[in-house]
């Protein structure tokens, strides 16, 4: 259902920046306004709310059905592949007396797609991606609580992959059964994420599956689900065999990282100030240069979205934003070390981990 | 490997058009380029491509392992979370002289990134997202081998999942079960694809998965995977239980126009003619308004690629190229149906259809 309270709020937004309309594509932008996140491929598709709190759709026909169904009435301006769109929406543009305007672009409009509505029409087009992100930075009690239920599956889902992971599996032998279990436990969207093993953990954003768990090796694995739309996003990093002393004190000094994060993520905390309680905590242990990455990112209708938890993201917590706590120290041809809770503001300013499962070491037996 | 040849020729293109260079974010374009697809969060990441045949790539720190891995030592930029790609990106299209010229985007570069870019630096953007489809357009005789042995994992799943479908079972539970077949028989990137029942098959691009199959239903299928990552997609719409008059009808009617796509997709055929002889068969039968979208897609190292089969796509076929051939009919609330083949013109300069599982009308007995 569309969110009206969402729409008044945006537009007021947009009339305070001198922005006609926003342009919203598939993405939890989406889902947030509309309660649906329609596909995307490479067809335009766009929602556009205008400063006037008004709403139309402009889609590729296929997606008719659908978008007659959340538009609720509003108009809906459909484009038959051998047409292209860029006719349909200036006249869409024209009715909503958007020529010549200011108009803002969410984070999934793709950029040869703008090229041509430019081509197309006299605007200006500007960087919409935080309009709503930032209007839902905080979050309301009913979207804390399913982010509460979106970590407890992938808890759940940790607590079992820990006794099914033995030497000789691959990488996606446990994706396989991370999504399953994913799944099981009432996750939406369960996909295996990451699991890296050994090397292949020094690439945060590691997407390979082949490789063969040994008898001694590294599991970090980094998955996530939805609930009711809501992302859960949780990292641990398990040894198969004994752990070296190397890898022990690699590992510790990741989690006290990680501690040392989530103890000054407290309500009204300066967020670099968070990045840096972390940060510091590995650049003191030697590898500052090997933690390649923010310690985190906001977290709710998109896995990734505002208050983004790094050095120059200026903004203070306050309750209801929910975020990601994940330092790593990552060694190019050795290994990869990353420990991810999400943290939440709750209603009464108080700070909640929200994934209960162990962060001790663990060693599986082999 | 980053494949010269190809460079090699995306360069004199892009001199021919006084393109200075061609922005390639991940996507099927990439897989191309450098047989890797690195992943694609809202972190800017390109690679860039010059007319003087130079290669760069500017990303995220957290991708530092990958890139100079895959950049086979051509310069890697990269930027931290906490500084921002801008001052990066500047640097990197100063040392290669493309400040004020015309830089072409691919199309997976994101709109918000690229106003980014428009602010930091001065240079004029450009629609590039058909270089590299039209550069790949011709199979090579490899890769043709690769897409017939993708088309072949996912006939044998749609055997068994005919088998496997039975009333009450939902969408999600079908969706699984293709997942994991393809993997069984060896398909990359394997997922559900689209399982839609009765009335949702209405949606071309339905993606619930919660409707339970009933005693007598309409159960349609669109899946896919990728073998060396070359892309399959099949559509095929079966019954549960006998179906009527008129099911029978309507899938006859989606049948003539498949065959009559695939009769008039020989070597040399014009494009709009080859949609065309499949829609008259839909228009002639009353549905015309009901087939919503163009009869297909080139298909490759993406999904949906060059080149593009509907009335207003002005190209002949020639040996090596892929297609989808994918006439439907869609009537709201009611019913959808949709028959879906891969097709290549061989190097012989002959049709093949990839996909050798039956179209004939299915009744699931219950």
């Amino acid at each position: 259902m569309i969110n009206r309270d969402l729409v008044k709020k945006l537009s007021v937004q947009l009339k305070r920046d001198g922005v006609s309309a926003l342009m919203v594509a598939p993405s939890g932008d989406l889902m947030f306004l509309l309660g649906h996140k329609p596909y995307l491929c490479e067809r335009f598709q766009t929602l556009v709310v205008t400063d006037k709190e008004e709403l139309f759709y402009i889609c590729n026909r296929l997606t008719e059905a659908e978008a007659i169904g959340f538009m609720e009435g509003n108009k809906v301006y459909q484009w038959m592949d051998s047409d292209g769109f860029e006719a349909t929406a200036k006249k869409a543009f024209e009715d909503h007396d958007l020529i010549g305007k200011k108009i803002a672009v969410n984070g999934t409009v793709r950029a040869f797609n703008l090229i041509k509505l430019l081509k197309a029409m006299d605007f200006e087009a500007v960087n919409g991606k935080d309009y709503l992100e930032l209007t839902r930075i905080i979050k309301t009690p009913e979207e804390l609580e399913n982010l509460r239920k979106s970590s407890a599956i992938v808890d759940k889902v940790f607590e079992d992959i820990v006794k099914f992971i033995k030497p000789g599996m691959t990488e996606k032998d446990v994706k396989t059964e991370i999504a399953r279990l994913c799944a099981v436990y009432g996750g939406e969207d369960c996909h295996g994420g990451i699991v890296a093993v050994d090397a292949n953990a020094a690439n945060p954003h590691y997407f390979g599956d082949s490789a063969v768990i040994g008898e001694h090796a590294v599991v970090e694995m980094d998955f996530g689900c939805t609930y009711k739309g809501m992302y859960s996003d949780i990292t641990r990093t398990v040894f198969v065999g004994k752990a070296t002393e190397r890898e022990k004190q690699l590992y510790n000094t990741v989690l006290k990282a990680n501690l040392a994060g989530e103890a000054a993520a407290v309500n009204g905390a300066w967020i670099p100030d968070i990045d840096m309680a972390a940060r510091k905590v590995i650049e003191d242990a030697g590898y500052g240069y090997e933690f390649n990455h923010r310690l985190g990112h906001g977290i709710g209708y998109a896995g990734h979205e505002a208050p983004y938890i790094h050095g120059d993201y200026k903004m203070n917590l306050a309750p209801g934003m929910a975020f990601s706590c994940e330092p790593g120290i990552y060694i190019r041809g050795e290994i990869g070390i990353r420990i991810e809770d999400v943290v939440i503001i709750n209603e009464k300013g108080e700070t909640e981990v929200l994934n209960k499962c162990t962060k001790e070491l663990i060693e599986i037996p082999v």
